[in-house]
C-alpha cells in the first residue's frame, strides 16, 4: 500500500496533522501566554494557486522518464521546514521552487543528471527529506538560472550488511523508518534518531551533520560513518571502509557538513549497534536551571556515557508536558546491548545527588515525564503549519558553549531574544531553554521562543527576533549550529565564527570538485 | 639546570642509550633468530664529518638572534627518526640537512620567518620533536631551494587554564613531559601517551594525528583539540573553542593529519582530564592470537570503553619478555577520576572468558606481564642506531581493518612481510603481530619485523621489505597508518589510499593557504 503523498505545505503526509487535542492544548498555552482570546487566521493557499513559473529547461530524451515537471512535485521540493519557509508557502511566495525535480534511480543517474545540469547551466540542489530549519534546501531566489532538485528517495536501499565489524553499505537517499526496518532482521541498529527521523534521509544527516538519539558521545552521526560515496561534478569519490586512521586529513570530514555544495553522497557504509537489551531510566528534579546545569556537567565529566542526559528548564518542562513548571528536569537513560547498566547508572544518579537532583517518582512508564516529554518531541514538528496562519512566531535555534561560559551565554541570549520580541512585536513572549547533548567541555543548548506576530509582518518580526538572538550567540562565543546546519538562515553569522582563510580553502575545493558551481550554490560560502 | 642536548644521531639526549643488559638481551634474541655467532659493525660517522652545504640563505638582521647555522643544529634537524633515516645516518647522508634552523619565541616571530622564507624562495619545515618515523621531516633531497627548519621549542607554553570545562590553551611547540608538568599543578591531564612521548609535541601529535595512550574511544589526538590556531603564510587561522558544533565541515579536521603542508599549529584549546584516581588492571592469557582477537572483538563491541586493551601474539610477548611465547596476551586496563571501575572490568572479563582468556596470576605490580611490556614499549626507541650499525632491519608499521577482514588481512600481511625478508635477505626473519588501538568496526594492528640485511644493501633490503609489506595492507584493504602518519615514506601508497578527487581538494587548500608551496613540500601532496 502506498502512503499518501508528503504535504507541500507543513509536515509529513497528506492527512497526517496535530490532533485536536493538540491544537487545543497549544493555544491554550498561547492563549494565555499572550493574553489573548483569540488569533486572527489566514488561509494556506491551495496548491491549484500556487504561482510556478513554467520550466526554463527540458530533460534530455534519456532522462525524461525520471524527471518531473509536476505541480506538487515543483511545490514540495520549494522549501524545507524552516520558519522561514512555512511563512512563504503562506504568503504564496514560490519563487524558490525547482523547475524540474529529477528522482535518479542509482549512481548512474545522478551522474548523467550532473552532466546535463553542467550543460544547461542550471544549478542543482540534492534533496533528501527535505526537512532542513535553516533554508538548506531554498535556493536563492535572485539567482537566474533554472534549477534541478536532486530528489534521492529511489537510492531507498540496505545494499550490504557485516554482521562481524557491524556496518552495513547504505544508498543515501533512505529515510529513517525504512533504513531501521532494513536493518532490524539482522538484529542491527544505527540508532540515528533526529525529531525529523521519519522525514530525513541518510545522505542529509551525513552532509548536515545531524544530531540524532545520543545525548553524549555520538552526538553527531559524523563517528558513525566509516566510508562515504559522493558523487561530484568531477567525478566520484569513494574513500576506503576503515574503523580508523591516520593517513592525512580524514577525506569523509571535509563532506561531513558540506551541506550539498560538494557533491551528493549517494552511498555510506555506517557503522551499527546492536539493538538494546538493557535500559536504565530516570527522572530527576532539580530546584532551577542551574542546578540541573551542574548536574548534568558533573555526569558529563564522570565518563559515564548515558544515551540520554537532556535537561529542561521548568518552563519548557511545562510547555512540553513534562513537568508542572516549578522545578527543572532532567531525562536521564543508560541503554546497552551488552550488559545492565546499573552501576552506571547508580553514579549517574550520585552525580546529579551532588546538585540536588532528586528522582521523579514516576520515572517510568507511559505517564512519565520522561515519555510525556518523548512524545511532546516527535509531535513538534507538526504545530508549525497551525500555529503560523495564526500570526504566532515560534521557532528554534540550538547552540554549543563551553562550561566556563555557560550560566552568562545562557542569560545574555535569553535576556537578547526577550528584549527582541517586545521590540519586534510589542508585547512579551517566551524564551525556554533545554540542552539536548552534552560533552566534557560543555553543553549544547537548545532555544525556544515564542512570539504573538502580526500578518503583513511575520517574516520581518521573526528576522527581527532570529537576528538578536543569533547575534547574542556569536557575540557570547557560541556556534551558530550545533547540529541544525548552516544553511541560509545561518550564512551571516556562520561567516562570523568560521575563520576567513578556512572559507577560502573550502571555495577552493569547491572549484575543484564543482568547476561551474552548481551545488546547492548560496550555503556556507559563495563560490 | 639545563639538560644535555639533543642527540643528532639516534633517540633521545646525549649520554642515553639503551643499557648494557638491554643490548645484551636484544642482541641474544637476534643471535638466536638468525643463527648468527655475531654482527658485521660499521661505526657511526662523527658529527664534525656530517658533510653539510654552506647554506645558502642568510637571515635578515631582524631574525639573526634566532637564526642558527650551528653544525649540530643543521645535523639534529635534517632527520626524523625512521629506520631509512637511521641508516642515511650511518651513511653520512645529510643532503636533506636544512640550510638554517630557525627559533621562534612567539606567533609573531613565526610569521616573520614565513615572510622570510616566501621572499627568498626558501622551504619551510615544521620541526616538533623530530621523531617521525615515516620520513614526515625528511625534505626531498632532490629540490634545489633553501630548506629552513622552523624549531617550535621556545612555543612551550601553557597558557591558559579552565578548570570548569575542563580544557587548555598550549603552545604548540611544547614537549609531552613540560606540557603534563605545567598542567598537573591544576590536577589536570592530557593523558596523551605516544611512545615518542618525552620527544614529541602537541603540534606534532595534532599535525600527525598522533594515536596515543587509549586504546579505544579516544585513540588518536583528534577528539581532544577543542580549537586552532595555526600560522599559514596566507596569514592566521583560529578556530573557535567549542565542545562541539554542527557549522560546515570541521575547521580543524583539515588540520588534524595536514602533516605541516598547510601551515604551523602555533596553538590549541585541548580536552583535558581529571587525574585518575581509580585503576583495574588485568593480563589475560589466550590459546592464540585468533582466540585473543575475538576476545578483543567482543570487548570491542560492548561499549566498555577500556583505556588499555591491547593483544601481542605469542612472539610478540616473548620478544618484549611480557610472555614465555606460548600464548598470546592482552593487556586490560580501565582508569577513572571519577569512580572505582569494578562494574567494567568484570564484565570485560566475562568477554575474554567466552574466548578462552584467563587471567594471569600476578597481573599486577613491577614484575607483572603488563609491566614489562610498558617497560619494554618506553624503552624501544632507543634500540634502533645501536642494531642498524650492525646491518640488522627492524622496523614496525601500522594500520586499521575491519573485524570482518581481519583475519585473512593479518594472514597475507604477515606472509607477504616474511616472504620479502627472504627474498631480500636470503634467510628467514621474523614478522610479529599486536593490536594497539581498537575500534566497534575493526582492530588496529601492529606489525613488527626484524631481519638480518648487509652493509651496503640495507637501504634497498629495507625497501623491498616495506614495499612488500605497504602493498599487501593496501591490496587487502588496510590504511597505510593508523597513527604514525604519511610522510614522505608511506607517499606512494597513501596515493593508492586517498581518493584523487580529495587529492585534487587538498592541493587546491594547499594551494589557497601556502602560494608558494614552501611548507614541507613532499609530503601528502605534490602542489
Amino acid at each position: 500500500m502506498t502512503p499518501p503523498r508528503r504535504k507541500h505545505f507543513g509536515w509529513g503526509r497528506e492527512g497526517e496533522a496535530m490532533t485536536a487535542e493538540e491544537e487545543a492544548f497549544a493555544l491554550a498555552t498561547y492563549r494565555r501566554l499572550f493574553a489573548v482570546e483569540d488569533f486572527a487566521t489566514v488561509p494556506v493557499p491551495a496548491l491549484a494557486d500556487a504561482p510556478l513559473r513554467p520550466p526554463r529547461l527540458t530533460p534530455p530524451a534519456a532522462l525524461a522518464a525520471i524527471v518531473s515537471a509536476d505541480r506538487h512535485e515543483r511545490a514540495l521540493h520549494a522549501f524545507g521546514k524552516s520558519y522561514q519557509d512555512t511563512v512563504l508557502g503562506l504568503l504564496n511566495d514560490y519563487a524558490s521552487a525547482p523547475d524540474l525535480v529529477a528522482y535518479p534511480r542509482d549512481e548512474r543517474d545522478v551522474a548523467a543528471v550532473m552532466d546535463w545540469a553542467g550543460g544547461a547551466g542550471a544549478m542543482l540542489l540534492a534533496f533528501g527529506g527535505g526537512s532542513s530549519v535553516v533554508g538548506g534546501v531554498t535556493v536563492d531566489r535572485a539567482r537566474d538560472r533554472p534549477l534541478i532538485a536532486l530528489d534521492l528517495a529511489h537510492l531507498d536501499k540496505v545494499r550490504e550488511v557485516d554482521p562481524t565489524a557491524r556496518a552495513a553499505r547504505i544508498e543515501g537517499g533512505v529515510y529513517g523508518p525504512a533504513l531501521e526496518a532494513q536493518l532490524k532482521p539482522h538484529g542491527l541498529t544505527l540508532r540515528h534518531f533526529p525529531q525529523s527521523f521519519e522525514y530525513s534521509t541518510l545522505g542529509g544527516w551525513i552532509a548536515t551533520r545531524s544530531g540524532g538519539h545520543f545525548a553524549s558521545l555520538y552526538t553527531h552521526i559524523d563517528d558513525f560513518v566509516e566510508s562515504l560515496r559522493v558523487a561530484t561534478p568531477a567525478g566520484m569519490i569513494e574513500t576506503r571502509r576503515l574503523p580508523g586512521s591516520g593517513a592525512g586529513p580524514a577525506p569523509e570530514r571535509l563532506f561531513l557538513g558540506s551541506e550539498g555544495i560538494l557533491g551528493v553522497i549517494t552511498e555510506a557504509w555506517m557503522r551499527l549497534q546492536e539493538r538494546p537489551r538493557f535500559r536504565a531510566d530516570a527522572v530527576l528534579l532539580f530546584a532551577d536551571f542551574d542546578a540541573a546545569a551542574r548536574g548534568l556537567r558533573a555526569l558529563s565529566q564522570a565518563g559515564l556515557h548515558p544515551s540520554n542526559c537532556r535537561i529542561l528548564d521548568p518552563q519548557e518542562a511545562r510547555n512540553t508536558g513534562a513537568g508542572d513548571g516549578r522545578a527543572a528536569i532532567m531525562v536521564l537513560a543508560f541503554e546497552s546491548a551488552d550488559h545492565a547498566p546499573d552501576a552506571w547508572m547508580k553514579r549517574a544518579l550520585e552525580c546529579c545527588a551532588d546538585h540536588g537532583g532528586t528522582p521523579e517518582q514516576a520515572a517510568v512508564g507511559a505517564g512519565s515525564a520522561g515519555a510525556r516529554w518523548r512524545t511532546a518531541f516527535i509531535r513538534m514538528p507538526y504545530a508549525r503549519e497551525r500555529m503560523v496562519p495564526r500570526a504566532i512566531i515560534t521557532d528554534t535555534f540550538e547552540t554549543a558553549i563551553t562550561w566556563d561560559r555557560f550560566k552568562a551565554f545562557h542569560e545574555a541570549v535569553t535576556r537578547a531574544t526577550g528584549q527582541a520580541i517586545r521590540d519586534a512585536t510589542g508585547r512579551a513572549g517566551q524564551v525556554t531553554c533545554r540542552v539536548t547533548h552534552v560533552y566534557p567541555d560543555g553543553p549544547a543548548p537548545y532555544f525556544t521562543f515564542h512570539a504573538l506576530g502580526r500578518h503583513g509582518a511575520l517574516l520581518a518580526q521573526w528576522r527581527a527576533i532570529k537576528t538578536a538572538a543569533s547575534d547574542a550567540l556569536i557575540a557570547a562565543g557560541g556556534t551558530i549550529t550545533h547540529h541544525h546546519a548552516v544553511g541560509r538562515e545561518h550564512r551571516p553569522w556562520y561567516d562570523r565564527e568560521r575563520p576567513p582563510l578556512f572559507a577560502d580553502a573550502l571555495r577552493a575545493a569547491k572549484a575543484t570538485l564543482d568547476p561551474t558551481g552548481m551545488l546547492n550554490p548560496g550555503v556556507l560560502i559563495d563560490p
